[in-house]
């Protein structure tokens, strides 16, 4: 709930839109011509435009990381717990820029926006974007906003793919990347998941091949099961067993196939609230996305060699019960940027929370992002 | 594919049917009245009858665990790994029973069955079934078949709870129990992956509620789905690795919702074969099966207080890879063994093909089943 005395968070804030009118060429062959990107920004650029940080979300994320949008906004942002005054991402200190991806469902250009050429929402025209692709709209934001250099380039899950990703593709624009509970590619188990939560979106009868929105129906029963799907891989076992064991909802066994355990209680309401704030071709581009990053692909499979080209500093972060991204995959990429010569600090942090841990005030997570973002300061001189 | 001159099979087998006019009292308190057992056998009952082992299988398994039903087969049964002559169930020594469970799709009495009482299938009326139910059930072929008593009952999975249950509800009735990559009840993250799985069923348009045969259609989404999603969880990540990596099929990114990847391609043929093989009101009926097992809950939640009714000696094996069942999972049912006094052997095979590994002939897991089946074999004198 929004408290206007707490000196911790960035308050009310408002998202903005940057349209551009040029084309964008993307991984595919595709293009997309003209486009705006939704995003909001937290603290003040200061004189020298040195104190920028740009924050990338995760798959089901948006533009809106911290603070509240009304007085009446019972949640804040997404990661309001790590960016605010004296937070780890030190609004007093930085000017953090955080957009809605492109082919988003929150204000960015996506598939439920209405395509210029024809009138109608985009649907299943609208390109298959990659995770270059999101840096390169990433970086005409940044020339709009008038930011030379990111001091650091910050995110969990896919959103660390992206700081990875911006850290290859433009060198010389960032001195940080921080790279958390994140992989150099997906595992076929990662992608399996994937496949199976687009199948369910693809053969809801009421996905009518992406074009749902002209009939005023929304593929429901897809978009619920790809949610609960997700929900069990952001969550470890043991996260699962401490939250709801084998609790039965009205405390006896019914015999029904009506909700009886607590977890499917709450994964139908995770499922059903879904749908009412995310986009099913969002959702299926958001998974695409994650399936064909692999930025060793280009070296021949070589990540040490494909990260040879990077110029910042690294840090990342793995949690012990992510078996989404495990610390193992984590590990991959500390040990090819080692390789590549590259600065790295690596914090395996003891969680039980599972993949969700990133977004969570962990004490000794929070405790080492603040140390590291203190360099970050030092190096900027903010 | 049938091999006549193999000396290891079982050959061509010819399933049974026993029918029983009773009516069966079920754990909900609902009962069904009249019902039949489908049941494949191998080998010969001894004059002593001492010789029968009793084979449960687990959640899309049947009463056909070996051999081939006609020459023109092209898979044989789904463990003839481990039964046939000279095999760890050594059908030279040993009589055994396999039956479909009750509730299934395979030729026992189930959904698909046609309801005396109403001249059509049974659907949803078939009434929730448990583990305990089939136990019972398995009991009355048992005495149908003229048998006193089994040498082992063994199972692995869902069929490893029905052989613990056979342990603890007829502790008389068994000499030994063999628990292969079960659990002594499903975590929140199992149930989790059920209730998935469930949901796509239930909220397939062409479910109808469970009337479907009556309308001719079948959820084919649902039940695809739902395959798919298992068999995720019986692979182990490093098994997917090795068999697909990130394999493209055809070589090249496409940037489009068709099947790209080769795990993807493996995923959607699973899902869509199964659909032509399995009932979705059995498939729904086997996962709430799974969610109820708890042997300990009627012991206020102590599971060695639960397994001291037992008498027989106990064989577990879990293997190293299996996230779904894990070797934690075998270790709580072993230490309440232990606690309550039972005579235990446990492997823990090393195995990298996840909980698919109980139906593989991995050589130490055959070894170590192959010299407890002989401790069997000597109790009974054959």
């Amino acid at each position: 709930m929004y408290d206007p005395s707490a000196s911790d968070s960035v308050g009310i804030v408002t998202p903005r839109n940057e349209a551009f009118e040029e084309s964008l060429a993307l991984a595919s062959g595709q293009s997309i011509a003209g486009f705006s990107l939704r995003f909001e920004t937290y603290g003040e650029l200061n004189a020298e435009r040195s104190n920028a940080l740009l924050i990338c979300h995760a798959l089901s994320g948006d533009h809106h990381a911290a603070g509240y949008h009304s007085e009446s906004d019972r949640k804040p942002g997404w990661w309001d717990s790590a960016i605010g005054p004296g937070k780890p991402f030190d609004t007093n200190r930085f000017f953090i820029v955080c957009p809605n991806n492109l082919g988003g469902c929150k204000g960015s250009t996506g598939p439920a926006s209405v395509n210029p050429a024809t009138g109608l929402n985009y649907g299943p025209d609208f390109p298959i974007v990659t995770v270059r692709d999101w840096v390169k709209s990433q970086k005409m934001l940044m020339e709009r906003l008038g930011i030379q250099r990111w001091a650091a380039v910050i995110g969990g899950s896919l959103g660390g793919m992206q700081a990875l990703q911006w850290s290859i593709d433009y060198p010389d624009l960032l001195d940080h990347a921080l790279v958390i509970a994140a992989a150099p590619r997906l595992s076929a188990q990662n992608i399996g998941f994937n496949e199976v939560a687009r199948q369910a979106i693809l053969s809801d009868p009421d996905f009518h091949g992406g074009r749902f929105y002209e009939r005023d129906v929304v593929p429901r029963r897809g978009l619920m099961l790809a949610r609960m799907l997700g929900h069990i891989t952001y969550l470890s076992d043991d996260a699962m067993r401490a939250k709801f064991g084998r609790e039965l909802r009205e405390g006896r066994i019914n015999y029904s196939f009506d909700v009886e355990f607590q977890v499917e209680s709450y994964l139908r309401y995770q499922g059903v609230s879904f749908v009412d704030r995310f986009d099913a071709n969002t959702y299926l581009l958001m998974t695409k996305a994650l399936d064909y990053f692999d930025p060793a692909a280009e070296a021949g499979g070589d990540l040490a060699e494909a990260l040879r080209a990077t110029r910042c500093e690294f840090f990342l972060a793995a949690f012990t019960s992510d078996w989404r991204f495990s610390p193992a995959r984590s590990r991959e990429i500390v040990k090819a940027l080692t390789e590549a010569g590259r600065k790295v600090t690596y914090a395996e942090v003891e969680a039980s929370q599972g993949h969700d841990a990133f977004l969570m005030p962990i004490t000794y997570y929070f405790e080492v992002l603040r140390a590291y973002m203190e360099r970050v300061a030092r190096g900027v001189g903010v």
